[in-house]
């Protein structure tokens, strides 16, 4: 509901509301952590640019601030959101010292304090923060990533020896693209199937020692090294096969589930599945990292571009001495704008997810309900941010052509090193399966009825109407939507914010509706295999979970504004918040046009709304990223130093030749045209 | 009009189709080019990859196959189309030095063939084609890449020394991204401004040597390093400054301009603007290998996933025994087939795009009108193509999980390496400006009265009625189109062949019109600056340049399974165009409701139509890769080697485990889901 804008905002106004409830750590970070061996270095080959990296993660360990996830009796500040804000302003720097990080504090270090007993954190709780035991998390097999609980390795204990046997029975079980296990980590935290006294108890983890401090690889564990990876060359994956590697008892993470002395298994979760969901659902942390370290690299593509686009100049206007500022062409502004747009909007969302994550980790007692919930928002968030930043870093490169190709611009760095995030922590597309699967059963009795994706028995426990659960600013929403007239949506403007949320709303409905109709007539057709059944939809089914996300993301988006306090940013922050609306609509404009919620005519009126909705935004868009923050030593582009003197030598140098020919004969019209130079 | 499919097909039959008329250079390429000193190395630092490029690339010259293009006379061929088919072969290897060979050889080597006289043939060409001279193509400057008639490097004559002054004014006019700069250029083409008693007639070429053969700039030269690039460090793009470097007037490369010792400027083409076109049109063999080149990248990028797809398996149906083959998927479908579709259709364009500029080219005399055509065919070629590889790559990693990220799954390499094509070789959005401005003026008087893209003047010279020039078989197209009856579409089978091409004609005469109209309208608009005029309407007409770039593509698509030969796979390629044309449609559904051409029932048809086609295909996966004829020893991706060997170990180890278990208690029920493990 864009009123009109005011000429200049103070980005300082709405960086208080981006910066949001971890404020401090951001603060901190950005004053404390602009440190050069915190960012890129290109051209080297893998192995200096792994030791430059593990160098950097020991000053990093050494600054004292990767600990705040850790318990305070630890040196840590016992605090999960900032332990994901402090990640997040990492990946402003060199993604692959980030990615580092997440490995030894998060995923190494969190699977040991999360799974881990006090014993076993006295023991190595300190050694991991401060980095001297460096160490892994090797869940993934290369034959099982996005199947968890299919792991084949297997762990089976032995009371004859009170230890278990932790083998590798063939080479789709070894434990693959595991950060830290080519060169650095001395231990790791397994995962395998328990077995005792003949019965598999599910997946468990032990901590496992992989390799002596000569760097040697323990007896039974082989190592070897993934090599050159797209990015984070600065992490050292590699792969881990064990031969009847023995492991003692106590070597267990036991806090889900313990192996007495003589083989008797106890757990207080009865039910295995159940235990599984509760176990993994404590590493949540790494998944909502991921998905706010690509919001980081976004920002600072978008950063670039835009400033960039800014002082670049192609093309004369006739009749203009200068040749034209690239971000005034409208199909400029329609890469870059509605980008950003989405990149506040996926802002608000993950903030509100931070804190959801904060308080479900920060109470007393396990909500499941609340833990599966999170897990699925973590789930949709992760998708919707990285496809975000794979998509919009690259056209941020393209937007700075030639320079955009060259490392000393930055952007390379931040598309390579961002790529992987879109398979890891959860392939984005099983990621798209996961949210509509909860969406279909409505959270309801999540733990003992899912079943197999490829099975639709539960199809017969969904939830018979399907109520949308609002996210935040609930009365807000409802309010906003109850005031558009139900009838005459013809008529109503479409920067009527109740309208945007309504369409969104209307669109997870319907999509969710329609998959469990053609999911149930599928269930009842003779002879349709159970994969059919399902398969038959897939398409439908993700679609389903694409809408429920970006409903999620505008209701956040909605709040966040709401609670903007300074006047004009709140206006301006309206605006954005309008063509983050409109062009999320308007990318799925066919479907609204098949589902009759825009005529034609209106169809074309959204995109004559969002083509105006740019125009009002352009003088805007320094200010759009100027209010994320990002230190100008952490942009590190050499073009946002260059660009402008560059373009201003060449009007001086311009305006000298005109003044020459002023007085000779007229010079032959210069047509000038398209043409472009070859490929080098 | 997919019939019932065959159940096999030979894809021998289909590459027959696919390896045209330069088969034998393709065959040639398979099976003398098969070293692996042509494929890429990986986790090399700059200086490495360099290193190993340059002598890569001395053996490439060594093998004699790089001199498709030269004439005959020096050694080579006088083969155009042989030289484009030959740099699209060569980039199935090391896309370094594919991009090397294009400089040394297309650019560098063609400019001075192309722009040069016989005496100066005589003089360099055989060392440029044996690589003893490498050179550089110094066009684009860092201020000028798209707009290459601004180019601001200036070269003044002198009639008292006989010397030519080549001037670098200031920052902005250095060249940038100059291949074989950095390292290993002797020489370089270098275009400027050529000035003549006082007069400026716009841009020329000159030889100049910029290094000598101790490796040091020559006087008044600065080379600097471009440094790390996201893909191709295996080529030594650097940046060009001259200060008033002497340059002997026989340097000038004057087929299309001459300069007399006393400074008397003459040419055969007494208009400048016209001159600048020739000059530029005659280099339009860059632009088609880049298009082709992306091609074929493309091609061994959907030949590795889906060869992974069809053995990596992921998640068991229930009541099976093993997991379910990702290619089963109907959303890995989604994602591969239109891919694979569309590859194929700009496969049969890229083919017919080759005769044509072979055919221009070889003939006696420059016909501008197609020379003219050809070019905006090359540009929208070159975009659709390069557009669709840096989608389609990505898309493939994605594909491939964590293995797609390494690169010794060769993806990371196919991506980085060709992502540079969307803006080199001509920024993919400036081209498609080009296309539309074609378009527009329907290639009338193009020499004479295009003028700069900001103005609109050229609207009062626009086409009154537009009719859509058809491509390939022209009169096979008419029949199909008009064998569907005008007024019932509600009706027509999708899989009507007539109805198909209907739909994507009437899309780009209806764009085209409506973009005609607004600009005619602004163009009447009082006050309206001109630049406005024009940027109002962009997003409209880039859209147009589309839609006339997915017709032509169709059309050839249409061109090539007419002449298949064989029924077997004249039935498949059939269906594969099916496919190409309806995903085409249904990408832009919103455009054919909002212009009545689907009914919401009819669109959800299209939808629907389309998930069958991706069933009816689905076992014909494989062969359609399996027609790229990709040698196997190219592809170096280990994934294709060992993926199935460990999915059938797997399944032997679990059948074991299954026996051993029979008997036992029933195991407690072990109920999958999704879970995904974190990132490394």
């Amino acid at each position: 509901m864009t009123s009109s804008l005011p000429t200049s905002v103070d980005p300082a106004r709405i960086q208080e509301v981006l910066d949001g409830r971890w404020a401090h750590v951001r603060r901190d970070a950005r004053e404390n952590l602009n440190d050069p061996d915190f960012l890129p270095v290109y051209g080297e080959n893998v192995q200096e640019a792994r030791e430059r990296v593990t160098r950097a993660a020991k000053k990093l360990a050494e600054s004292g601030r990767v600990g705040f996830g850790f318990p305070k009796e630890y040196g840590g500040e016992d605090d999960a959101g900032g332990s994901v804000t402090s990640i997040e302003m990492l990946a402003f720097g060199d993604l692959s010292l980030m990615v580092k990080a997440g490995v030894q504090w998060g995923l190494f270090g969190g699977a040991l304090q999360m799974l881990g007993s006090r014993r076993q954190h006295d023991l190595y709780l300190r050694d991991v923060m401060s980095f001297d035991l460096p160490g892994c998390f090797a869940m993934t097999e290369t034959g099982h990533g996005s199947d968890v609980q299919q792991l084949r390795t297997t762990c089976t204990y032995d009371p004859a020896t009170e230890t278990f046997d932790l083998h590798t029975p063939h080479q789709a079980a070894r434990k693959d693209y595991i950060g830290n296990a080519a060169r650095d980590g001395r231990m790791a935290v397994v995962f395998a199937q328990l077995i005792t006294q003949g019965k598999n108890h599910g997946v468990h983890a032990w901590l496992v020692p992989i390799r002596d401090e000569q760097g040697q690889s323990c007896p039974g564990v082989t190592i070897e090294d993934d090599g050159a990876k797209a990015g984070l060359n600065g992490v050292d994956n590699g792969r881990l096969t064990f031969d009847h590697v023995q492991v003692p008892r106590d070597m267990l993470l036991d806090r889900y589930g313990q192996v007495a002395a003589d083989g008797t298994y106890t757990s207080s979760i009865a039910n295995e599945t159940r235990r599984f969901f509760t176990m993994l659902g404590t590493l949540v942390r790494g998944r909502v990292s991921v998905g706010g370290s690509a919001a980081s690299a976004t920002k600072l593509a978008l950063d670039i571009a835009v400033r960039y686009g800014d002082v670049r100049r192609q093309f004369a206007a006739p009749g203009e001495d200068r040749e034209i500022v690239v971000n005034d062409y409208l199909v400029h502004q329609r890469k870059l704008l509605p980008a950003l747009a989405t990149t506040y909007a996926l802002h608000f969302a993950q903030g509100q997810l931070v804190e959801t994550m904060h308080d479900v980790q920060a109470a007393e007692t396990i909500d499941e309900k609340a833990q599966r919930e999170l897990e699925s928002r973590a789930a949709g968030l992760k998708v919707a941010q990285t496809w975000h930043a794979t998509r919009t870093i690259q056209l941020c490169r393209e937007a700075c052509g030639g320079a955009g190709y060259l490392q000393e611009n930055r952007l390379p760095h931040l598309k390579a090193d961002t790529d992987v995030f879109t398979t890891f922590e959860g392939d984005n597309t099983v990621l798209l399966q996961l949210v509509a699967k909860g969406l279909l059963t409505g959270y309801r009795d999540a733990f003992g009825s899912l079943e197999g994706w490829g099975k639709v028995g539960f199809i017969a426990d969904m939830v018979r109407e399907t109520v949308l659960e609002r996210t935040a600013a609930r009365a807000l929403i409802a309010r906003l939507i109850d005031a558009v007239p139900s009838r005459n949506d013809v008529e109503i403007p479409m920067l009527t914010r109740g309208w945007q949320l309504k369409m969104l709303e209307f669109r997870e409905k319907h999509a969710l509706e329609g998959a469990i109709r053609r999911l149930r007539k599928n269930s009842t057709t003779p002879g349709m295999a159970p994969f059919e059944m399902f398969n038959d939809v897939q398409d439908h089914v993700l679609k389903t979970a694409q809408t429920h996300i970006d409903r999620v993301v505008m209701e956040a988006f909605v709040a966040g504004v709401d609670r903007t306090d300074d006047p004009a940013a709140k206006r301006l922050l309206d605006a954005v918040c309008d063509l983050y609306a409109l062009s999320t609509i308007e990318a799925d404009k066919a479907w609204f046009l098949e589902h009759g919620q825009l005529t034609p005519a209106r169809a074309k009126l959204l995109t004559s709304t969002v083509n105006q909705l740019l125009r009002d935004l352009r003088p805007h868009l320094a200010t759009l990223v100027d209010a994320f923050a990002i230190p100008h030593g952490w942009k590190a582009a050499r073009i946002l130093d260059e660009e402008e003197a560059r373009q201003e030598a060449m009007a001086a140098r311009d305006a000298e030749v005109r003044s020459e020919a002023e007085g000779d004969s007229t010079p032959e019209e210069s047509a000038t045209d398209l043409q472009v130079a070859p490929a080098q």
